[in-house]
């Protein structure tokens, strides 16, 4: 078992005023949770509910996390990515009334799990995930907690894929929302924010530049989209690899190649896997690469470039820049590992995780559903749950009328014309 | 009742052979439909069968007749809009062994309905639509018809619109595919189709250019993001109208401005409706346009811009070039409305209809639908159905196939590892 | 010598009104022809002069040649592309007050010239060239008229490259304003003008999409540059040929792939040529190319693509479309020639030359350039002379105003700064 | 005097240690320097010369010092912008066998003179500035140096701009390369460079997104143009503001919104202002905008916002984040300036300048237009040169061999005709 945070760091004080300027900044720019956060201040609709979160403790999730206990929650959180936390927003987090924070940058795995099963000693009514940790801990170690759990909301492509796996074993329980499944979060979350984040932490930890690039995407879901679409608006020229027929003559139809990994694997300069599947790039393919490429995951798991293969493969490895792992091979060629092979929007050294605004909606929506676990969780059998239309719909109108975009709305003879069917040619 | 175009046509040889030709160079451009006639030929799935048709019968439909009477199927096929049939197309198809074609360009109303009527004389077993005229036709007169009828496909965005209603109110009496809703058409037809061929109607109509234009899209499903993208894609400036705020918002997330109406008409130089609704751009609007704007319709019916209110505003009309005619307000403004507000890439007289290759994706799915319900017809209860997924991948991978497009597949470790859930982190 | 187009046609009058149709359109789209029209008109700056014009005779054109004849002049034109005339047009050119056509399409290559010495029997004070055949036509046959002549205009790249050579050669003996170099007529017509113009004849042409498509442009000048942009907008993945290190790099550095036309050949679908030079493309690539392949030129003459050797190799040709002659190898492969290898955008049966409203840039720009010659003449000597700034600017100006885009100017403060080199970092 | 940055730095070895990575770094991915490096190493073209540097002292500008070290010169370097310099590069620099540096980070306006004064105390044979500090210092202060100065590069918009202004008033004493006007340099740097790296600078500075973001720029020059194309291909709705009005029109018919800045202040989020001009933004400017702008600047110096202004109307300024300095209006609205209105892409904590491959490009120009002054410099007078364009095109061909990219070349014959004026239709 782990203590809070702020019983393990030195400079407490100066960690949360650092924590706490980042926390404001964020949510200057999060009008969506600032709205939810004046209605639930208002509501208390959490009150007497106990929240469990396993989350990338930074900013952006501080704000959802500072709301969800303005509305009344007892809040438990910690990391779920050893090297995603930031400590002084950690820190910031554990000094708000109603939250304790466990989460704390460069555990080891032993430390990692005891910080879950902290946030699980709350006895949470509501579990909040991002990767699914909180869940899978639960159903395996403390099923006897599964009776008092209202339900629970996954934010992640890859979380929601094992949830459904779960699922359809008949092994998953309570009622969990796919908020990852929702418009407002694959579209901006996943295209804009992944895309965007992605590739400027890329350019910012090596000073390389897009245009005339190589750029090997593969994945072409809603993450490996928006890489491709970003990497092509700096004009880079884009490699898509996949294995879906579908996606790839969709990736194709875009104007991208699309090709295998084994031919794709010499032309590269840069790689950027989003699939979230496992030995995406392998020995095959290190053995073809160019001098100086980038290897870079922005799939929810390390598990995409074969980072044991390529140490086997090296005569040597060192530290070219903070976040640079280069690894030299005997015929002088050097592969550069960019965070570890780890998400590269949240794991390198200078890396922020998605920006401000892309998280303001996908926590809207997280807001949104944890209040509907509250107000209707009966409705909800156990399984996974898509976010209702009307919860999303919501979101969309509140951050519209943030950004004062104004936009139509339909007649009544418009409405019952979509719903008619009688009209003819 | 009406009779065989064959019957109709002075030229007949001079058009059939005019219309073969367009068949011969559409054909060239369709590997889909090339690899799925030579299957059909061997297998003969469609022997016995009656399909009736209703569809724009130009070069690339004709391509997807003739492959289902190369399978053994009696075809009698009439147009989906009165002015989108090429009669030289219409009689060469009316040649094709197994084949009966009713279609004729500009017939009237009651020309147009008797045509549809003809078609349902050959008691088809199988409809194929696109606006599902011969559903609603079949429904409403021929209710005793539909005991024999396999299922139906229908082709478009407002046709599935349609019929989910009729099915809602439980008057759907026989399976139909959305084939609408299938990725393959939704993403190649509705966004690269509908985009690219609107705008070069458009261009090719009028002479002008997109550089620096202001063009309101009104509407951002499918065709509205094609019409946007590939308007931004010439320069253009757009500014989107919504009704739905997560489709506003996901227009302003792109970089688009999303305006209503009322704001966006006194800013537009095009304005290009895709919305499937009617009365979208009216009166009111009319009077803020600016002189010398462009009106134009790419969805699937004549009642989104309203004509009747623009001709009383108007003091004078005259066509200004063929496919455009010019309303001339009292204050001297002349606002430019093309192809009479019908659908702007099918119904201008340069206008060939949506791309051959797109198409080829379309009707792909259509033909792969009908041979499902041949075989498997049993397996689908009245209403609207979802084409089943392995169909759709089995075109995706008959179009990759056809372009040289190699791609990956899964490894059974990465399939496994997809499939599990109890993976750490 | 030939007679005016007038005394040519048999329905005169029919194609008086429907050429008077088209200028009206055009005109109604070019608001810097319509603001110097009415300057011209009240200041009469060429009354006196006569001014032979060899350009393509349609719609747009024709109101650049009105303005000048209602500025004061007497013009004489004729077509400087056998194949880009419109009749129609260049009949009601003919009946305009002060203007003579000699301009008629299809005519060989005898009444071409004969047309072009129709013209110069005029006696011109002033050439505006599109091609420079009128200058070419005077220095070589009709020296004598040199001595009169204040000076001409060149409208093309080809053009100003051949007076350029012409002048290094010391045998330019009028001063001629190079139109094509000034950024009015560089970025608008060759990028935006040639660009989308050329796209949208050859999908209208084919019927065929661009999505997906690998679109081989050669030249990476402001046309080869237009081309690959607006193709890449429309989702096509562009192959770039060069022959200049410095485009080539350039074109690199946008994000195409830049490679020899030998290896482009077997990858591309699509071919467009904007270099300007001869044998592009060659006996060694059609060897290569793909079946079904479009061979399409929007450089200023045919010899871009080398049909010789294309006839000789094929084994049959024949008119897939109009506008489209297909050559069939020995190994059944179908090779398509657009327009006869002339420029796509002007010489396909529905081709209409350059969007109206970028020529009425390049015109303003060609109409302020004669209005310098007349008014400052004696300032310029023999030779290819720059169009001045002002010139340039008081047309991007009327432009700007004309759009309704209103722009900051320099503060007095501002404009010092700009001019001083004192202040420190 | 100053004295070498080594004497001044406490932990030397490892800042040496550091900088040195960071040039591994640069060098790695600076192919065309690499090329040149073993060219110059070889011929040794400098032996003798004394070359003085005020440069943006980071990694890549290090590579550049070191090639003309390694020909053989005796370099002396300084920074141009106080807040751009690396201290450990600039140690390590020092350490350069050939080399003396006085850069250090954050040094006040005496210091910074000092330091070009130490480095003009070299009596430099040939001068590298980047803002021509030391065309100006030495002009004004130590004009006796002049007469053994064989020229200077210039690597900057506004230096040339400066330098022009200079020579015009013929105070220009020696020969400078304008390497800033190379389309080399303008295209790659400038387009690409200044857009990529303003851009990533912006947003990992302050965890923001483009999508979606109304981002006003301000110049459409190169690195306008550059910042406005990376906007937009990051899903920015971009407003242009200008104040030449072709410039203005030529953004406009890309597609952007032109106003001036007088409306475009209400309307935008992000502000980048890239016109080397002063008072770009000023107090009628900030009294609009809305509440949590961002002020960037992208031109040279940091007098295109007001601050002054801005400081005397804000009733509080702090920082928000490293790099952020807000300003909060009496009315609440918070107006956030990054970089303190310095170079956004060099002065951020986080930002590394343009990136290396980019850089790579300008210094390759740089150190063959230095080797061109020392091979040729007789040839050139006093006075602003362009660079010769067989220089330019052999870094062209040096970069496109390293990068793998092949392309055509010139036969025999198309070279002729390119040559020929006589050729007809």
């Amino acid at each position: 078992m782990t203590t809070p945070i702020s019983e393990r760091l030195d400079d407490l004080d100066e960690a949360r005023d650092s924590g706490r300027r980042k926390m404001d900044w964020a949510i200057q720019h999060m009008p969506i949770c600032g709205a939810l956060r004046e209605q639930f201040e208002a509501d208390q609709p959490f009150d007497g509910e106990r929240i469990g979160m396993a989350m990338h403790v930074e900013a952006k999730t501080a704000v959802l996390t500072e709301i969800l206990a303005a509305g009344g929650a007892e809040v438990a959180i910690t990391g779920c990515n050893p090297l995603s936390t930031h400590d002084d927003v950690s820190a910031a987090l554990d000094a708000v009334d109603g939250v304790t924070s466990y989460a704390e940058r460069g555990v080891d795995d032993e430390e990692y799990y005891a910080a879950i099963e902290a946030v699980i000693d709350h006895e949470p009514t509501i579990t909040v995930d991002d990767g699914m940790d909180l869940v899978a801990a639960i159903h395996e170690d403390y099923p006897e907690l599964i009776d008092t759990i209202i339900g629970g909301a996954e934010e992640t492509t890859t979380g929601v894929h094992r949830l459904r796996a779960m699922d359809e074993d008949g092994e998953l329980d309570y009622p969990v929302f796919a908020v990852n499944d929702t418009p407002m979060k694959r579209l901006f979350d996943n295209v804009h924010g992944t895309g965007e984040s992605s590739l400027a932490s890329i350019a910012m930890t090596t000073n390389l530049s897009w245009a005339g690039k190589t750029v090997v995407v593969s994945g072409y879901g809603d993450c490996g989209k928006g890489v491709a679409k970003k990497a092509s608006g700096q004009n880079a020229d884009v490699i898509v690899t996949e294995v879906e027929p579908r996606r790839a003559l969709e990736a194709h139809m875009e104007g991208y190649e699309v090709k295998p990994m084994a031919e794709a694997a010499a032309e590269g300069d840069v790689f950027i896997t989003t699939t979230g599947n496992r030995d995406v790039i392998v020995e095959e393919h290190f053995e073809t690469m160019q001098d100086g490429v980038l290897l870079a995951n922005a799939g929810h798991f390390d598990v995409e470039v074969d980072l044991d293969a390529l140490s086997d493969l090296a005569v040597d490895t060192y530290a070219a820049r903070d976040g640079v792992q280069t690894y030299e091979m005997a015929d002088g060629r050097r592969l550069n590992v960019l965070a570890e092979g780890r998400l590269v929007n949240l794991a390198t050294p200078i890396a922020l995780g998605h920006p401000v605004e892309v998280m303001d909606q996908s926590f809207g929506v997280q807001a949104v559903c944890v209040r509907e676990l509250v107000e209707n969780g009966d409705d909800y059998e156990a399984g996974v749950h898509a976010v209702p239309d009307r919860l999303d719909k919501e979101v969309a109108e509140i951050k519209l009328d943030a950004e004062g975009v104004d936009f139509d709305s339909l007649t009544d003879t418009q409405a019952e014309y979509m719903d008619s069917w009688q009209h003819g040619t």
